[in-house]
């Protein structure tokens, strides 16, 4: 049986997957999430305990998983109140596999390392079926030997998990992975609604687009969504748009542009605002059909 | 042996390769190209007769191919003085193989059937290594008789052969993939850019996004050579840009929006700008390096 007691915060769509991939493996574990009487009942499934903050699950942890949503929890579950820096032992580690973008993390790396606590960010990619198979894609930034210390924990979540660099360069790793995915996904909408118009069989230009050099895995995985309209949540259409702010950002740090991540951003923006913010992103189609004024058929 | 007697013209870096695929399968080969003298050294290496014009090629052809840079190009060996309309017999085929754009073959399909001609437009995807393979991906349009005469025939030279609708419609597919692939070309450069920008190893970068949603044949085809400022042609950026207009073209008669393509067209007409319309389209990277005032280490 693993040697190492892990903390999980954050039961979403995302984490509950990934916790049990944690506590199969046979890592002692404890959980905490924000919706009250969650924990317990995932605890009781899954042979865990539960503990009612963060900082409870810090103080019985060598380890501690964050998984939630954006930059605000994250820092108030490390470092708020109650959060896990208050229960925290010296040589603590904390894995926080949220999407916060680069600069919120190396905020917070700061602040617990000055309690003697390491942060590393190691945000995913791959939806709900790949953390509920373990074979997420995990980006880790943040001190090696740490990383070593917790790859094989890791691996119980993902299938390719590469520490990219210091801390806050998975997050920038992360981001550009999905700029990259939103700004095809844009282009995929685009061909579509065209191919459409000029009275092409969809299935047929799917099939030779992906013989060609035009093929993407956005093509391969949003290509029948859009055309269904069928916006069943794998990745919230809201959630992507952040990550693609978040891009954004970093890039205008370092000075550099990234039209295709803008071009992304508005649409995701007009994707949000039609009211798609929690359907899946495949729902920038609408913003694409609404602005071309055509409907796939 | 195959019954049908084959003429082809055009016998350039695509070309040659195609036309060997036709004569390795034992079809008698009649060859014309542009270049004087070409045409006589190509035939005797590979056991096929050579013709001083097109319409010599078809008065002894069943099927006729043509691959050539352009529409004057094609309505020149077609339709033009000495071309295979002035030498064919009624029943001739004509398979063109270049990309000119879904109105241009449609105009040059009327002019062959005035004179009891069938056209289909059959361009291809892939560059010179699957010519070469015999492993092209051809997407035809035209007639489903003729494509059906024709298929054993393209399957010397391709992979992947699919009918996808009537004349003109191998044009549409075709050029809607080439802005797929150039739009996402343009994703990829400017993600190269800012990750090396932000001090990310891009070879960490790279698996991370192959493995992910930001994934693309682009990434895997043209991030090395952009990333090693190697742009030995697989396929000219001033063709890349050919196919981008068209299908923008293509996009304003049907009266649908295609923003990626739009702006992949900017970004490959600043590349033949700069001096590299002969160079691979890869060359992209030094418009979008040019624009961000940074070079890839």
């Amino acid at each position: 049986m693993p040697a190492e007691r892990i903390g999980f915060l954050g039961l979403g769509i995302m984490g509950s997957r990934m916790a049990a991939n944690i506590a199969a493996a046979g890592y002692p574990l404890a959980v905490w999430t924000h919706t009250p009487g969650k924990a317990e009942r995932w605890a009781a499934e899954h042979g865990a305990e539960a503990r009612d903050t963060p900082a409870e699950v810090a103080a019985r942890s060598d380890v501690v998983v964050s998984m939630v949503v954006d930059g605000e929890q994250v820092a108030s579950v490390l470092t708020g109140e109650d959060g896990a820096l208050e229960g925290a032992q010296e040589g603590l580690v904390c894995v926080d596999m949220s999407t916060i973008g680069a600069e919120r993390a190396r905020a917070i790396g700061a602040a617990l390392g000055r309690k003697g606590v390491q942060l590393l960010d190691a945000p995913v990619t791959g939806s709900a079926p790949r953390a509920e198979d373990g074979t997420l894609t995990i980006m880790v930034g943040g001190d090696a030997q740490a990383f070593e210390r917790v790859k094989p924990l890791l691996e119980t979540m993902g299938k390719l998990v590469v520490r990219v660099g210091g801390l806050g360069q998975g997050q920038t790793v992360k981001v550009i992975n999905n700029s990259l995915g939103a700004a095809n996904a844009v282009a995929v909408a685009e061909a579509l609604v065209l191919g459409d118009a000029a009275g092409i069989d969809l299935d047929v230009l799917t099939e030779v687009v992906m013989a060609g050099s035009g093929a993407s895995m956005q093509l391969e995985l949003k290509g029948r969504p859009m055309r269904d309209h069928d916006y069943t949540t794998l990745f919230k259409a809201a959630h992507m748009l952040k990550d693609v702010r978040l891009c954004l950002e970093e890039a205008q740090r370092a000075g550099v542009p990234f039209s295709s991540a803008g071009r992304a951003r508005d649409v995701l923006t007009a994707t949000v605002g039609r009211g798609h913010g929690d359907d899946d992103y495949a729902a920038l189609i609408e913003a694409i059909e609404g602005f071309a004024g055509r409907r796939l058929k």
